[in-house]
């Protein structure tokens, strides 16, 4: 996938640099947090400061400028990002998945040409995928091009992206377009404003007769009404693996941001007999028991992404019980995730104390960014995939949204 | 306690009669409830209007203008407000504990004369209080009378009161006061803004030189270093009651406002092969999960009720173990109203799915609500103390706070 | 339904004193409750104990020898008897269940006389009724009279009963019989060998041939291809309602037993820095847990228990929202007493320590017997029907089982 | 540690085939897991069976006989045998950390011959270690040698085990021995009779003047008194890591054993409208939460055994901090393993329904055995070290125990 002539080791120290430039972010975005949370405005100066740190273009080659990393080592950037802002670490993540679409569904050469201006030009992209709420872009033939009409709901980041990673219908075909944000006749409608995850700028967008070209479909308009290989299918897990990451890392980086809060500042309860409420042997248990929960999570996280790595790796001809494998993997850690990082969101205030709910520290803002993600889609539904795997071998059926 | 001259037949009706009340607020209430927590504003309309509905006073003797409810009663009133607006449940639940410390307290003079000015005035208490947080007031002679000075943190509703129930310190004794709220060298430092309760005005008071008569002392200068007998300090559980019932009321509203709420607007899973949400196996299972705990919680909140009723008709001459079956009965409801009701009002956006997390809607409220006063006091020693009591017949221990 | 001519007091005094015979039964089954289930006996002498306190004609008229209980007090006895050995709890809340069923199904006439025979000869019924393994029972017409043919599955207490309380199927429809044990053709399987609920003797039984005459079947042969009033579908909550009673009466004795144990036996654990156990804090939190949670399942269980008797008390003209209250009620009760048990049964280990495991104690048995009997039917079904009379008004569906 | 001439994959290889060894024996026990059980026999043929197997000798030097295994690889052989009996895998777990002692304890040559001796004979090691009880052993000096005189209770393995590994106090001080199990003045006391691990053999034994050789002594006589490096108090946390694998490995086995159960017996419940019980919703959604978290204990108790090697790997000038390090890595995975092993055995009903009750089956062993052993010590204690590490860097005390 990320083909490059370095060696093993040289990938590695890229990979440890862009997990410390991930890191210094986390740091600085974690500072503001609670503030830019209330303040509501476009996430702008934030995707600014993952361009400057040299965060949006990791996955694409050395020699284009890139990191050359791997899709799940990207991801592990995404869950690093998230300890400070679930909201950037999801657009952070989302964007790591619309880059990889170009070598799902485009030409070697789309896609190589896509990853070079990715490198070059430290491209964000936005995505206009989402296929719920009624919404629909219809791409028709213009002469010798295309029109786009329609609306999306849901367009992470694309109000402020570089590029768009669009999926449109084409005489009741899917197909995937890369086209520039600033295009003809494209607009955001800013109509986010949802009680978390709130600096994802995930309003809905419109296209009014956009006139789109035939090399910005991905694989040309051949492609629509091609069976999608399971390997294309794939498409789906990157964003999944992406909300594993950004719901543990957010997990993560809450409790760590609990726990010193809790040196700081909590005090002893009046009837333990104990002089600091570090002794506390209820706060000591629930620390451990978050702590413990947190960490096995994350493993499950990590294993999802060997899976998924292991499965693009394994490239086109990628059977459909990998391909189940693969998405199973992912559901598992989707459940979990899911699960312990809202037990860890929520119950961090048990360790904390009373004073911990002012508003200054905004520590609510964990609980409200993860309870409005992980209804993307219904976590009964992801363990329900694992058990008729487990039992039936019947693989979880494809779409583009779960 | 509500000594009256009339029969239990007209005591039940006047109860049918407060409850209808209630019900009829707190739907007014839920309606703005989202608005008014984003506005943030003082809660006078929100007093007005429990003072328009005749709720302030339907503690107080029939002959006098009141109710003649008993005190679980009352706090019946504060679980249906709660189904509407959990911070003003929380004002009411207050002021009805605040009502009863002058017949804890005070001589049967002052607490007639205050239960009279109460039914007459329809007047509303707020308290000041909360011995945490290092704060302190002292009371102090001056001449024939005293000087109250020095700051008390979370004064719920002090600001908008008319009345002021006042703990203090002379000589380094407890006393209880009873003041108007405009009595000179008053202040509220109006500095209350945390992620729930918005609407409970539960910031810091201050009081500078203020004039104290020995008539506003409940029970006199006399009772300051006199022992509270078992008695008095059912003061405690009056407040953990509030509490009790504010939950669980917020549980109830919380899932009968979601369950509305998703036969109106929410879509049945793509991948479930349904046609409604309503049909959806999860859903249908995680409505009766939260509802059987929660109807058991809340009839663990009415024997906790019935506990502190029954030990309050019972009188002065309380034993310690009487009022330690009390407070622990109070003890068990506060452990399983909290586990519930934030369990409640986490996962109703499981039931609700994705489009109830638009802010318009502020769903999150309830979960803030309850995450900000569920923290009051750590609810793993109220666990420990019914486990003391079962286990070793350990009675808790008083303290003003829990 | 057990119409009196005695007063409400007198009525609540026999209850009283069946209540205080329940209990000494109880206690006299705990002691030996370990050993006889290792023993795995036929219950005889176990049975004869209940009939020697008089309790298995609680629910019969005074006038013909019973203490003229309603059902949902009869059903508080088989609680207590479950604080004691949850097999017979089991055996006696069916039987209890069984004595109603020729009020439900019968003449008067039937009913009348069935009565009289219960409370003077003090029979104990077993029940061949369960419809799941496949097994059936076909009446057919034989000269004046009838035949019965075939077998049952778990058919509890029939083998060590005095009457049987039978469903068959006649020309396709449902009958109700009852025939006393032994009638020529009848068998006991004796094939019940389970986990748990090893005295309950549910094995299979054999009808081979079995003369039954005209009276012995409930409302005669007429009755067959009737439909079934609301008030008869009853029936099967009768069940439920046992279930509901003995899975929260063993929880109560399993943590009652434990409690004792713990205060002669248990160690403190050597890192804790404390002298006894009893003190542990983790222990009393513990304690204090279940015991919260034992109490709010047992209020609901009391509150399932008062829905059936008022549809019970409401008479034939039953509708079918109140049967489906009724239902949803029990079905409330039964997931949260499932959920409560189970963790009680399983968590008090915790609470004893290491020591508690030796097999002479037999503690596991509360949690065999409570995992073999919860899964009679899914209790994910029951949340179920509950979120289903919530959100849709669905009534639970009928059925002889569940 | 495990020091050979072989390369890496070497190593690999001879893992691989262990644990190959290891899925076989855990087969053959596991057909017969529900029989032994209740036969509750000396475990003899079961350790001739990984005897057998070449199971017993796999962490020695391949030079010697060994498969030259490190200690993280031994125990997850002592997983996969959980997977088919936990009683054996608790025998086999204890036997691998009993084998690493005299590598902690002993003097270089002890500990060479002890290894030689083991790889050579195939010898199974009993423990006799167990602190609790308030049983004592102690050694004294009888001329040039030594006699040990005590009980010890919880002496798993000991009375069928070819040498014993014994903890004794000399003048005050902890003294490791290595004693064949021959050794005059021995005798087991066979008094272990426990709701579950019944086939480890865990009762008490007794030395009546036994004589010791000095050689016999790890480290000599001269050790006693002498403070433990941080290195040596890694014994117990070997002990630890043991339980880890064999509580998770029995949820994997009893998952495993569940879903072939299920696909082969299981019935649809009447009401779901569903032809086979593997389409079942709420079993489906069961399977895959109970699979997620096993995965994800699994994944929690490999980093453990990686922490552990890793410390081991270190070697003799490990500090303090990588001590509680380890230390905590392996709490954490203790916790995590205890809790969902025990849900896994406990809700494998669940997916199964009412007939695997049939105590043929014994499928209710794996609860047993798990909440035998996990209250060795209490999992509280273990997520209190967990969190008193993460929020003040306190190394969880030293203990021989846990």
């Amino acid at each position: 996938m990320t083909a490059t002539v370095s060696s093993d080791a040289d990938q590695q120290a890229r990979f440890a640099d862009a997990l410390r430039r991930a890191d210094l972010v986390a740091a600085e975005l974690r500072a503001t947090a609670a503030q830019r949370d209330r303040a509501n405005a476009d996430p702008i100066a934030e995707i600014d400061l993952l361009r400057q740190a040299d965060l949006l273009q990791v996955g694409e080659p050395v020699e284009y400028g890139g990191s050359g990393l791997n899709y799940a080592q990207s991801q592990q950037i995404t869950r690093r990002i998230a300890r400070g802002d679930t909201s950037i670490a999801h657009l952070l993540g989302y964007h790591y998945a619309q880059q990889r679409i170009p070598h799902l569904f485009g030409t070697p050469e789309q896609a190589g040409e896509i990853s070079r201006g990715n490198a070059q030009e430290r491209r964000f992209w936005g995505g206009v995928q989402n296929p719920r709420g009624g919404s629909a872009l219809e791409l028709t033939r213009d002469g010798e091009g295309y029109r786009l009409n329609g609306r999306r709901t849901f367009a992470s980041g694309a109000s402020v992206a570089d590029w768009l990673s669009v999926t449109a219908v084409f005489d009741g075909n899917l197909v995937f377009l890369a086209l520039p944000r600033d295009i003809e006749g494209f607009r955001a409608l800013g109509d986010w404003d949802n009680i978390g995850q709130r600096l994802t700028d995930s309003g809905g967008v419109e296209f009014v007769n956009t006139p789109v070209d035939g090399a910005q479909i991905l694989g040309g308009i051949e492609s629509a009404g091609k069976e999608l290989s399971a390997y294309q299918t794939l498409v789906t897990p990157h964003w999944q693996l992406a909300f594993v990451n950004f719901y543990i890392g957010t997990a993560q980086g809450a409790l760590e941001e609990a726990l010193d809060w809790t040196k700081l500042n909590a005090s002893a309860w009046e009837t333990s007999g104990l002089e600091v409420a570090t002794d506390d042997p209820y706060i000591l248990e629930l620390v451990g028991e978050l702590t413990a929960q947190t960490t096995a999570a994350a493993l499950l996280a990590d294993r999802a992404g060997d899976a998924l790595q292991a499965a693009l790796d394994f490239g086109p001809e990628l059977t459909a019980e990998q391909r189940a494998e693969t998405a199973v993997a992912i559901a598992e850690a989707k459940y979990l995730t899911t699960k312990v990082s809202l037990e860890v969101a929520s119950r961090l205030f048990e360790i904390q104390g009373a004073r911990a709910t002012t508003s200054a520290y905004g520590f609510d803002r964990h609980w409200r960014n993860l309870r409005t993600h992980t209804v993307h889609d219904p976590v009964a539904y992801k363990a329900r995939e694992v058990g008729d795997w487990e039992l039936n071998r019947r693989a979880p059926q494809f779409s583009l949204y779960s």
